[in-house]
């Protein structure tokens, strides 16, 4: 496979990904705003979220502010936004901020120093836990502990379930290709004996 | 926060979720389907894919079965099967195969061991390259190296991108609510000083 077509079809494959904007700062203060697809969830309590540098991409200045400031912030990408947050994914010198350029601004709460993106409906402040580089290929992954969040109560059901579709929030396949989404149901926690049963409008 | 509350609390809050149910074999020929949404890309090349095996939860024959054999798939879930994919989740005793109980169909191919899901319009044949025992919380990544894919060629773009409106391929917020998706756009590669422009109909 030719190396672009590798890349392209590669990062399609596996389907809809956890898109967010990854807010940083360094030791002079400077922002820097980067976009990320593979976020994923490691545990609930604590409550734990993964995430992959890769080690040639834009995100040198993400790994650098984590690594400098132990803190980063996760924000998620609104239909309004899409075209801005994926312009966050461009090469920018490092140490311009990319929520200058590209159009979001900065919003910092006094006791956390990453800055969170106030064009976004749902902010996670991130601690860094354990930073695990994977010699397999070089990446890195951060495990990082949830510390804050910034969101309308009326985005959490009852049950504590986020309704991503009033969030706004949008999904990605690939590094390029955005989309919004239509709830097919919520099902009820499965039973080995039972039919799945609807969920949706109990508990949410 | 209550245990139940924070578990749907905390797998809800980044997002949409890429979701695959993963069949494996044990070498006995018993074989095991489970539904995961923890797994993520890596790399492009060598293509490696990522994945987050809990400890206490219904993957411990996947997680076993992995270790035995090196091989595991990975198979999208199509709307007309997401309540059958939800019913892989539930706590079936250990040596009953998901297949057979949830109405799935094993597909196997000569040179793979783990079995395929017929009703998946994606396919994915994984090797095992490397299983990390992660101490924070007792999960396990498993990083795992794409070897086989069994798909029609009509989903794939010129350019490599993968058609996931046109596979069916369902997302995931939480454990428990199921979405199809609409395409807003899809994105040229990011530069600097030029503004996002679309491609979506260009190499698409």
């Amino acid at each position: 496979m030719e190396k672009r077509y590798r890349t392209t079809f590669v990062n399609s494959l596996p389907g809809y990904k956890c898109l967010h904007m990854v807010g940083t700062i360094n030791v002079h203060g400077g922002t820097n705003l980067g976009l990320f697809n593979s976020i994923f969830h490691i545990g609930a309590d604590p409550p734990l979220l993964g995430m992959i540098i890769r080690p040639e991409s834009t995100d040198n200045d993400t790994l650098h502010n984590i690594k400098a400031t132990g803190a980063y912030t996760l924000n998620n990408v609104l239909p309004e936004y899409y075209d801005n947050a994926h312009q966050t994914s461009a090469r920018f010198q490092s140490g311009k901020s990319e929520f200058k350029h590209c159009g979001f601004t900065e919003h910092f709460i006094p006791s956390f120093k990453a800055p969170f993106v106030s064009e976004s409906s749902i902010n996670v402040g991130m601690e860094v836990r354990e930073i695990i580089p994977l010699k397999i290929n070089g990446t890195t992954l951060i495990i990082g502990e949830i510390k804050q969040i910034i969101m309308d109560r009326s985005l959490i059901a009852a049950d504590g379930h986020v309704d991503h579709v009033k969030a706004g929030t949008v999904t990605v396949t690939g590094l390029d290709s955005y989309f919004t989404t239509n709830l097919i149901e919520r099902l009820a926690y499965a039973k080995p004996n039972e039919k799945p049963w609807s969920s949706t409008g109990v508990d949410a």
